[in-house]
């Protein structure tokens, strides 16, 4: 049997290696998603936050959540490329890899490879096969840096921001947006000092928020996920608002913004490739050509050399 | 006199008009910045660091200190658009703005409208037109989330990143890949508790980095902005920066760098743009276009359509 065919069936180690074309961007890889594709009905949730507010081993207590329901998990881990090293950083997900040998949980770290940032277009190919291998729940948790938390959101139908009581954090998220995408929001490591304060806070600054999509409340939750505490109400927080976007018709559009979203990752990663040409770039700065001239000559090229 | 002869004339009103245009994206910006392109000696400078490091009162004393030394100085402030508001955070820039009566002196804020978050090309367009207006300094500064610390250190010739001695801040800095672009750190807020570490700590961690081109060891400066206290310190490693890229002939490859992120910034806005297109997106959604046959479809309508 071929990897597309193990696959159908089910087998973990063909999707590992469909997930290795993707995120190498072989052909292989868009074979398969295009047969693929639309197939599954995960519940896809974005955990983002402050690096050290916890996320993975809150990710790590919502398998165990979702595992004693019966239902099955997969973990996509999403690392920021460091420009100059590329490295992915482990750190913390160490202590999810205790769930590997369970056959209903799949974790895999990619390393984000975003043209400018932010979620690749590999990332999300990744979280197609994931849907399509049939997880009943996909986790998507980056290092919260910006871009990341932004996209994060557009893809996911549940976007969770994890906060901490450490003075800033709530600050931060503000600053950076994201406190505007998240559909869930919860306070762990709740037995630091001024946890119940930041409840207030938060519960005060959302009744100003802007509207939501039909009226969506956002919650705040609370927990101490290194102690286990608090993962079933974050999950009956997350699947509310599932039911939410499903009674109002809303993760239709999630899917497509998700479609939207692929496609403009390709065009962003064609024109990063193709902008290697230094000589192009050289009458650039020079001020021989435009950028728009210069944009639109190595997108010619760039649809020829397709071809 | 049209704005561009008085742009010409050192008119900072003609340079308001033209930088307006920019951000629009108006023609007449594009047309202008043509024939300007290239011009001009700036010392071209980002800031970067978490919110909260001080780096806009860091920039007023800069501005301070650049004076004193009878330079002039253009700011450039750039706020991440909020996905929902797209508003702007002004908050401690408003310090800034004293300097507003000195002749000398150029500020301006603008909202990044990168299509998918960072700095957007209308940016670095303002950058050039600030460079051809003739000063001799040009400071960046964003709030500092994720992708544009990266994009300021493409587009600018030295790179400072602003801690303080508060906990995470360094630790942040480092999952997020800043510390291996920055030119110069400083630590502000130096009277706070945990500087003197915070130095040590930089140092050791500096000694184990990557080679920077030609040699370039990475000084570590403090200051505490809101004393006023540092400044001079700063400036001085901001210029042996400046000094060692010019020795080593590095300033050439930082402009061509520049180019290069504008020609990508028009193919990222174009690409943008043309995904608008809701029933292609829906085809990929549903599996009947690939993201690469919907990618190409679209950029062969964006070409046409630019004549």
């Amino acid at each position: 049997m071929n990897v597309s065919e193990r696959f159908r069936e089910g087998d973990k180690r063909a999707l590992a290696r469909a997930l290795t074309w993707v995120e190498a961007g072989l052909p292989e890889g868009r074979e398969l998603l295009k047969r693929l594709r639309g197939q599954g009905t995960a519940k896809i949730v974005g955990l983002t936050g402050s690096p050290g507010a916890g996320k993975s081993t809150l990710a790590d207590r919502l398998i165990e959540g979702i595992r004693a329901r019966g239902e099955t998990v997969a973990v996509l881990a999403v690392d920021p490329s460091s420009p100059f090293t590329g490295g992915a950083i482990l750190g913390d997900r160490i202590r999810m890899m205790r769930h590997h040998k369970d056959d209903g949980v799949f974790i895999r770290s990619m390393a984000s490879r975003g043209a400018l940032g932010g979620l690749a277009g590999a990332t999300v190919a990744a979280l197609n096969l994931l849907e399509a291998f049939g997880f009943d729940w996909i986790l998507i948790e980056t290092v919260g840096v910006g871009q990341s938390e932004v996209d994060i959101a557009r893809v996911a139908d549940t976007t969770v921001l994890v906060l901490t009581p450490a003075a800033g954090d709530a600050v931060q998220a503000f600053k950076a947006g994201v406190m505007e995408i998240a559909d869930v929001i919860t306070i762990n490591k709740f037995d630091l000092p001024g946890g119940e304060r930041l409840v207030q806070e938060l519960k005060a600054t959302l009744e100003f928020a802007p509207p939501r999509p039909a009226g969506w409340q956002v919650p705040v939750t609370t927990a101490i996920a290194a102690k286990g505490e608090g993962t079933q109400a974050l999950l009956e927080a997350i699947e509310a608002h599932h039911c939410h976007m499903v009674a109002h018709g809303l993760l239709e559009a999630h899917r497509l913004e998700r479609a939207r979203f692929e496609v403009v990752s390709v065009i962003q990663e064609w024109g990063r490739r193709s902008v290697q040409d230094d000589a192009l770039v050289r009458q650039v700065a020079e001020g021989h050509l435009t950028p728009e001239e210069a944009a639109e000559r190595l997108l010619r090229e760039a649809l020829q050399a397709a071809h």
